[in-house]
C-alpha cells in the first residue's frame, strides 16, 4: 500500500448507502489489494443521526447537512445516494464546483440532467461514475463503454427493470393479472407503494437513455424516450404469446437506424429460445450488438443492497486509481469524447421499425379476414401468421403476427380497423422483437 | 484529438490479426472518438509477405522478421497474435525488455508462463492486456478485474471452449455420436484437424487458470488444473442427463473453498433452467458469483475473426488511454497488486466438493443395490436420486445422484465397486454442477 487511504462522503444510508458502507468494510482488505490503496468513508450525510451512528461509529462524521460533505476540504470522492433530481442536483453540481469527483447511482438525475452534469464535470476535470444506475451490480457501462470501445453498436435491448419483470414471471407462471401479480410483488418488498415509475416504464427509461448515450455517443434525451409501461397489459397476451413461442418482456431498446435512434421502453414479445426471454423474476439482463463482437448479453440482479453497492464500490475503486490521472485520459463520461458526440436524431416511434403483434375481436362471418388483410396490405404491413379461435357462437379473436413495419404504418391500418363494421373490440397492439 | 497517433506493430496477421486490422479500419472514425487519439498500425510481421502488403497497403512496414517490429523505435504498442509459447514468448519478454505495451491474445502462454511475463512488464512498468485470451469478444476479464472489484468472488463456471459447445450442442440436438459430432464439427470449421487442445479440455484449463488468477488473486497455475475433456463422453449419458432435467456441459470451474482453491475442467451436468444450459452451439458464457453482486453472466461469441479482434482492439483503447499514466495507478494485470497476492493452495481433485451421476450396469438381482447403497454410505457420499432400467433380460442399468460429496470419496467407492461380483460394466462418473 503505497499511498494514503482515499476519503469518500456518502450521501444517504439507506439500502444502497447502507450497502456500501458494508461492502467496504467487510471486503477492505480484498478491495486494498485491487486498488492499492485503502478506500475510507470519512462522513455521512443522513437524516437520522443517532441511527447512523449506531452504524458507522465514532470515527465518522456524521450530518444532517449534506453540504457539509460535499464541501469538506478532507474528502477526495461524493457519493451520492440521496435519490431524485432536486436536492440530489444541487448536491452533485456543489460536489463538482468544489473539485470532487462523484459516484452516483442516480439514474433519474442522470437521464434529465446529465448533460448539464457531465459538462461541469468536464470544465472542472473530475469523474461523474455512474454504474450503479444501471441495472444494479451488473458491470454494463464499463461493458459498453471499455469493453465494446472497438465496436460500431448497433442496437441493444435489456430487461433493467426488476420489479415489471417480476410482476411478468408471476403473471405468466402463476397466471395472475397485473393487479394480482403487482399486489404480490408489493407485498414481498419488489415494488413500491407508488410504482408508477416502475410499471410505466419511466425507471427503464432513464436507464435506457443513459445506455443509449453510451452506445452511440449522442446526448442524453430523456425527453425523447417513448415510455410504456405494462399496466395494461392483459393476461391472455401472456397465453397467446406463449402458445405462439413467445414470453413478454418490458424492454428497452435502442436502435441505430439510418436516419436515427430509436430509443423506446414497452412490453415486447421475445422469441421463447432467446436468453434474454429466459431472464426470470427480479433479475437484470442486456443484450448488446456490436459490428465486430456480434451479440453479447449481461446478466444478474438489478437492484439490491448489496448488488447495488458492489456497483457503487466499483466506482469507488476505479475513480481511485485515476484520481492522479489526467483527465483526458480518463475514460469519456459517455464513453466519447465530448467534443466528438454525435447529433443524429432520436427517432419519433412512428418512424421506428418493429414487428408486430394485433389482436382483435371481429364477427365471425365471412369476408372478415379479407376486409382486415386489405387494410394491413394497403398500409404495407406484411403479415408473417395469423391464428383465429371462436370466442362464442358470433364472434371470434384473431391475431396477427407482422413482419417488420413501420410503427406510423401500424397506427393507420389500427386507425382504419377499428372504423370496420365488424370489428367489436379496440386493437391490441405489441410489438415483437426477434433480437437478432 | 489531442495527441499524435499510437502507433501498433501486428504480430501475426492471420485470423485474429487481419480481423485487428478490419476493425481499426472499418472503425477508426468510431474508435477515435472514444480514444480521443487515433490507433494506427505501423508494422506487421508475417510470413507471406506479398500477401499481407495486399491488405495492409504500401505505408505500414511489411517483414517477415517479428523482432524487427518488436525491437522498432517508433511503436508503443506490440500485438502478438502468433499463438503458441515458444516463439511468441521470446517475442513477448522481449518487446516488454524495449519498454513496449504488449496486447495479446495468447491463452497458452499466459497460462504457462503469465507468473513471468507479468513480473517482468511490472519491473519494466509496461501493460500486457490480455482480453482476448479468454472468451473471445466477451470482456470477461475487464469485468473481473474492474467491474467486480468490490467483491470477494466466491465462484466461477464457464463454457469457455466453442467447439466442445458446439460438439456437445450437436450431439444433443442431433442424437450423434461424439465422433460424427467432431467431424462435423471438423468439416465446418468449428474444430480442427488436429482437434486435441480443445476436446480434452487443454484450451479451456488455460483460460480458466487465468480466470482463477483474476478472481482470487493468485498466481497463475496452470499446471494444477485439473483437465477432463468430452472425448470419452457417451451419447446415452446426455439422454439420460437431459431425462433428468440436465445438459451436459465442459465448464471451467474454479471455486474458494476455505482450505483451497478448485480448478477444473470436465464435462458437467448442469440443471435444464440455467442460463448456462441453455448456451448452444458455439458461444461462450461464464457465470461469475460475487459475494456483494450474488451471480451475474457473461455471454457472446468466443472465438473467430472479429469477436476476438473486438477484443484486441478495445485493449488497444485501453492501453492508449494508459499510455502516460502513472505505471502503479494502473489495474493490475492480474487484477490484485503483485505484492498482495494470495499463496492459497489450489486443491488436489480428491478434495473437490462436487455432486455426482453414476452410472453402471449390474445383474438384475435382490440385494445388488443394498450392496451399492452400503459401499456409497460407508464412504459417505448421501444419494439423491436412484434411477433403474432394464437392460437385458437378466441385466439393468443403475444411475445413481448424489448431493454434494469429496471427489476422493467418490474415487474410493468406485474402488469398491468395481470389484463387486455383480457389477458388469466400469462406472461412468460425470459431476454434476448445480451453479447456486
Amino acid at each position: 500500500m503505497s499511498s494514503s487511504p482515499v476519503k469518500v462522503g456518502l450521501l444517504g444510508l439507506g439500502v444502497v448507502g447502507g450497502g456500501t458502507w458494508k461492502v467496504l468494510a467487510r471486503n477492505a482488505q480484498e478491495i486494498a489489494r485491487r486498488a492499492g490503496r485503502n478506500i475510507e468513508i470519512v462522513a455521512v450525510a443522513v437524516r437520522d443521526v443517532p441511527k447512523a451512528r449506531q452504524m458507522v461509529g465514532e470515527d465518522v462524521l456524521v450530518t444532517r447537512d449534506a453540504f457539509e460533505v460535499v464541501r469538506h476540504p478532507d474528502i477526495d470522492i461524493v457519493v451520492e445516494l440521496i435519490g431524485g433530481d432536486t436536492l440530489a442536483h444541487d448536491l452533485v453540481m456543489e460536489a463538482i464546483q468544489q473539485g470532487k469527483h462523484v459516484v452516483t447511482a442516480n439514474k433519474a438525475l442522470l437521464a434529465k440532467h446529465g448533460n448539464e452534469v457531465f459538462a461541469a464535470a468536464h470544465a472542472k476535470g473530475v469523474m461523474v461514475a455512474f454504474e450503479a444506475a444501471v441495472a444494479g451490480g451488473i458491470p454494463i457501462i464499463k461493458a459498453i463503454r471499455e469493453g465494446l470501445s472497438a465496436n460500431r453498436i448497433q442496437w441493444l435491448a435489456g430487461i433493467i427493470n426488476g420489479t415489471t419483470n417480476y410482476i411478468l414471471s408471476e403473471m405468466r407462471m402463476k397466471g395472475l393479472s397485473f393487479a394480482e401479480a403487482l399486489a404480490d410483488a408489493q407485498r414481498l418488498g419488489y415494488a413500491e407503494a407508488d410504482p408508477t415509475f416502475d410499471i410505466e416504464g419511466v425507471d427503464a427509461a432513464h436507464k435506457l437513455t443513459l445506455l443509449a448515450s453510451l452506445a452511440f455517443g449522442i446526448p442524453v434525451q430523456f425527453d425523447k424516450a417513448y415510455t410504456e409501461g405494462i399496466s395494461n397489459l392483459a393476461s391472455e397476451d401472456i397465453d397467446h404469446a406463449e402458445r405462439l413461442g413467445y414470453r413478454i418482456k418490458l424492454l428497452g431498446i435502442t436502435r441505430r437506424r439510418e436516419t436515427g435512434i430509436e430509443l423506446r421502453v414497452h412490453p415486447a414479445l421475445v422469441p421463447m429460445e432467446r436468453l434474454l426471454a429466459n431472464v426470470e423474476g427480479a433479475m437484470n439482463a442486456v443484450q448488446v450488438y456490436g459490428d465486430a463482437v456480434g451479440g453479447t448479453l449481461y446478466y444478474g440482479q438489478g437492484a439490491g443492497e448489496l448488488p447495488t453497492a458492489s456497483a457503487v464500490v466499483a466506482d469507488l475503486v476505479d475513480v481511485t486509481r485515476l484520481l492522479a490521472a489526467d483527465p483526458e485520459h480518463r475514460v469519456p463520461h459517455l464513453a466519447f469524447q465530448p467534443d466528438a458526440m454525435d447529433d443524429i436524431p432520436i427517432l419519433p416511434m412512428s418512424e421506428v421499425l418493429s414487428s408486430y403483434y394485433l389482436r382483435l375481436r371481429v364477427e365471425d362471418r365471412p369476408g372478415v379476414l379479407a376486409d382486415l388483410a386489405r387494410i394491413l396490405a394497403d398500409c404495407e404491413i406484411s403479415i408473417g401468421s395469423m391464428f383465429q379461435e371462436p370466442h362464442s357462437v358470433n364472434d371470434a379473436d384473431i391475431i396477427f403476427l407482422s413482419h417488420q413495419a413501420r410503427e406510423g404504418a401500424v397506427d393507420l391500418a389500427m386507425e382504419k380497423i377499428r372504423t370496420l363494421p365488424f370489428v367489436k373490440s379496440e386493437v391490441t397492439r405489441l410489438r415483437v422483437e426477434n433480437l437478432l
